[in-house]
């Protein structure tokens, strides 16, 4: 089959061996792929990863369990061992033995088919565009926040960065009742938000010393992006962190100390309520699709995500 | 009377105006001193102050409320406005307006007398001598860690660093019933916390990556100290960073992405268990005493500080 194969220094269009059926897993027939800035720092070299990349998809089981046959389904990324102290806990998506679609140890999904533990599906419902079914786990990772702190009804919320996350983020934010102004670089992307009641400010006009938020969500995909969060962060406050960056940046962690201000990192997210925000339209991803590339041109894709001004790229597979 | 005065450049012992009585305020005989790194840090430039240095003490009220006259007190550190929405919800510690003993436009305790908010007093129980009450301040720090997490019993607690914070911390930790490794550079530190269940190791010999701590609290005094903390937290682990320093260390964010680690600053505490402990004979304090100078040596003691061994010196003012 056709893939977008990661050799462990460049992607290339490959043909590649279909995914073997197995106990427990499930094969999909990707309808659907998204590229994430994570792919694009995988083939930069983070995360020493080599297979086919891609872990954002919507697709049509066509093997596995008969339950599952022919269900439009998208899929959790972390395939836990089910087995570990951290399984039992219910924190499979922090199992040590854990293999990550496209990321570590596994196949991902910019290909024609892709293998998923069962375990992970989630049927996409009715009504929901395989459009916006794939953007399920980005949503995901943005309702994770929800799940790590309370947000109630009109906190203040600040979000540093305007791209695919931080987009994301900011609508989640503002669904949950918060008070939300999001700063980023780049105008036209500023204004997807317009509508939603979500203020927006140009990061070059925002004033961090006097925001005093209560949760600032730092998703600007810089290393540089923690200071400002954490100046634009009231005492006792919080600081979501979603960039990863291979980077190591300086930070100074005074005010980390004398503020007393939390920062807590923010990985991957449940599904659920993001399929529920998608089945109920309460968050806009459409707006966000830049352009659709066929897998043939997944390579040119890829490239054209590290464009500034690019937001999400889908590949048809 | 006099005291050390810090001019900005150097601290130096100098003949100050005695303070004055003022609304709210008591004028404390100070008995005995602590010296903090704090004030090392701050001799060196950290805060921008000028003023009297010092803000560990006991002495007793020779003014104020008649009430107090003749107490045997230790005092809170941070003056807060009391009219400020931080001062309403109870946060005095996090008042904008704030002034700080010794520390931030407020005279401090390395004199014969100090002037402090009514308010911020807190009567030494009879049983506690005052070379163990001057200690309150910055046990109270170590309690605050109590505030802030919840401890459970047999919890796997490290603690990074055996300085004067670390040993207070380890110990605070082991009283709440915690399992409590402590990592240090010193043995003979180290040794001090030997028959109170806690286990101690050589930073050289300390295997982060093995950890998997629930809680790791930061307490090197280094910007390096961070990035060992996090290595050795569990997912979804808590780090506790208690270092102020004024470098901006560079530091590897993605752990804390990658596994969620909640990263807690954490300042000044409450006095009131710090205090019972005391009263209780829970924390040992008086075997960190390297010594004891008279307030005329006190340059002599700052210098001490800053060699490698020395624990508490107090200052007799």
């Amino acid at each position: 089959m056709q893939a977008l194969f990661f050799d462990g220094r460049t992607p290339r269009l490959t043909d590649r061996p279909p995914p073997e059926p197995a106990d427990g897993m499930a094969i999909v027939r990707v309808e659907l792929a998204g590229v994430c800035n994570t792919d694009l720092e995988i083939a930069r070299g983070y995360m020493d990863f080599e297979g086919i990349l891609g872990h954002e998809f919507v697709g049509l089981v066509e093997e596995g369990p008969a339950s599952w046959h022919g269900a439009r389904v998208v899929g959790e990324i972390n395939f836990a061992c089910g087995r570990c102290e951290a399984c039992a806990a219910g924190l499979g998506r922090h199992c040590a033995a854990r293999r990550v679609m496209g990321i570590l140890a596994a196949d991902g999904a910019f290909a024609e088919r892709v293998a998923v533990p069962v375990a992970n599906l989630h049927r996409v419902p009715d009504g929901v565009t395989s459009e916006c079914a794939v953007f399920a786990e980005p949503l995901a990772a943005a309702f994770e926040i929800l799940e790590q702190v309370p947000v109630e009804a009109d906190q203040h919320c600040v979000v540093l960065g305007d791209g695919k996350l931080g987009l994301l983020v900011a609508q989640v934010l503002a669904d949950a009742g918060a008070k939300v102004l999001a700063v980023g670089r780049h105008a036209d992307k500023l204004a997807l938000l317009s509508g939603r009641e979500i203020e927006t400010c140009p990061v070059d006009d925002f004033r961090a010393e006097s925001a005093q938020a209560d949760l600032v969500v730092e998703a600007t995909g810089s290393g540089a992006g923690l200071e400002l969060a954490l100046a634009a962060t009231r005492p006792r406050g919080t600081v979501i962190l979603k960039s990863t960056v291979a980077e190591r940046p300086a930070v100074d962690l005074a005010p980390v100390v004398i503020h007393e201000i939390q920062v807590l990192g923010s990985r991957c997210g449940p599904f659920e309520p993001a399929l529920a925000a998608l089945r109920d339209d309460r968050i806009d991803v459409t707006s966000l699709v830049t352009d659709t590339y066929p897998l043939s041109r997944a390579p040119a894709a890829l490239e054209a995500t590290a464009t500034p001004g690019t937001l999400k790229l889908l590949l048809t597979c």
